[in-house]
């Protein structure tokens, strides 16, 4: 578990990292950052979010607990070439938003001696950078842990403590496969749409007529086009099959609409009040 | 013009209608209500919104000014049962939410001494009923007037004072044309996504895992029943071709990710932000 002598190290400190240092220096723990971009440790420093930090991956190495809040592929080959500078003992996680590949990528590779947990804190946002990073968002955000049948008991309570002092108040624990669909239609299905509805044509002319509606539908259009199209790789077979068979009821619809069928619409309405209804918070 | 003697009579108060008396009364306007709902007109005489008002028909004809805030296929056929009674020279709107066929069917039946100007008050909403008037909603809202060859210079004067009056500070004028294709894509096509969405699948099970962009995209999937197929219906072509539109570049993008093409993932993610950057406020 998480004391005051546990030494933590986050590694990439953009929204979310910078966000986690923030965080666990304000409840008095000892961070250690570690970023490529010199101005994003001297900010972190100066705000008295970690105590040292820097380019050099060795600075990891008496980290009790190690914070990987990279890109995927980024965090994969970050372990490959530089994983002998971990503790003995340590135990690692990550904060990215696909679970079954990076799970497997990173067991195949990870020395034997240092553990790694998986969790998604679904707190991202389109903007980048740790001048973005804001702890206080976590407060209604979802921490889900993400254990294998190989991960102790120890690092899943872990991870609840570590989700706990980073803020967040919904902590859930899913199988790799569960969250992965689960995220496929909730989050990559809303983005491919978002995105989708932006691309489909040059609509920008109609700004003094758009309500809220089109704008809430869109906001996600705007997204970090370095990180998603490879979350989307990560979860090809998911994301594929949910935009087809959204597609598939989206034609059904204009099928009822050609044939002005009244009766068929307004029950794929009455069914779409009633689940939505269960979505209000 | 409309001034302080002019006498205005609305026709169906619902949340729209409902609206239109709320925000004349307390400007000092004279206003009539017409409804089938004794407990409606009983709620907008106690709240001073209406002088007079029943489910009588004949109460229109001292009026100078009459809004129809119904359904389009209740308000043509308000028309052919009733439109004897209505004030030889007086102007007569709507506030219906397509224009060609609605602006067809009246013209084609309304008597020659009536003038009616089609409007588009863009500030509906899922909730129904007088209850849920809201006038304040119309600051922010656009006011879309919808004349024809066939109106006088008068009549447009007019309805830009009504709205002025409404409370609408956004307005402006668009062809019957024009307006059912903007409807189209930025109302209608993004009702049929929400709805579809929630359709896919049920999907209620992962409501605990629910974030804001998911109840962002899917809020419009709460929707009226009873009045969207019929406005979907009356602008078929456009919607159905922007239905097929959308779902072509769905599963354009579908096609990309099939091939793990990161590359044209990426430029469709640049061009939806740069395009959306231009409707945020």
């Amino acid at each position: 578990m998480i004391d005051k002598n546990t030494k933590i190290a986050v590694i990439g400190l953009g929204v979310l990292g910078g966000s986690y240092v923030q965080a666990l220096s304000a409840k008095g723990y000892h961070c250690t950052g570690i970023d490529i971009d010199e101005n994003t440790i001297a900010l972190a420093k100066d705000k008295g979010w970690i105590e040292k930090g820097g380019r050099d991956p060795q600075l990891v190495k008496d980290a009790d607990l190690v914070v990987f809040a990279l890109y995927p592929h980024v965090f994969v080959n970050w372990l490959k070439e530089n994983q002998q500078y971990l503790k003995a003992g340590c135990l690692i996680t990550d904060v990215t938003g696909v679970k079954r590949e990076v799970i497997r990528s990173v067991n195949e590779i990870l020395r034997k001696d240092v553990e790694f947990i998986a969790c998604h804190p679904m707190a991202g946002r389109e903007s980048r950078g740790i001048h973005f990073a804001d702890a206080s968002r976590f407060e209604k955000a979802n921490f889900i842990i993400v254990p294998t049948e190989n991960n102790t008991q120890e690092a899943i309570e872990t991870m609840k403590q570590l989700a706990s002092l980073l803020g967040f108040t919904r902590i859930s624990q899913l199988s790799a496969e569960e969250h992965d669909r689960m995220i496929g239609f909730l989050s990559q299905l809303t983005h491919v749409i978002a995105v989708s509805l932006m691309n489909v044509s040059d609509n920008t002319h109609l700004v003094d007529y758009t309500g809220d509606s089109f704008r809430d539908l869109t906001r996600i259009a705007k997204i970090n086009e370095d990180m998603w199209p490879e979350l989307f790789i990560l979860n090809k077979d998911n994301l594929v099959r949910e935009i087809n068979d959204f597609s598939d009821e989206l034609l059904r619809f204009r099928d009822l609409l050609v044939n002005e069928d009244t009766e068929g619409m307004k029950q794929k309405m009455i069914q779409s009040t009633e689940r939505r209804k269960k979505f209000d918070r």
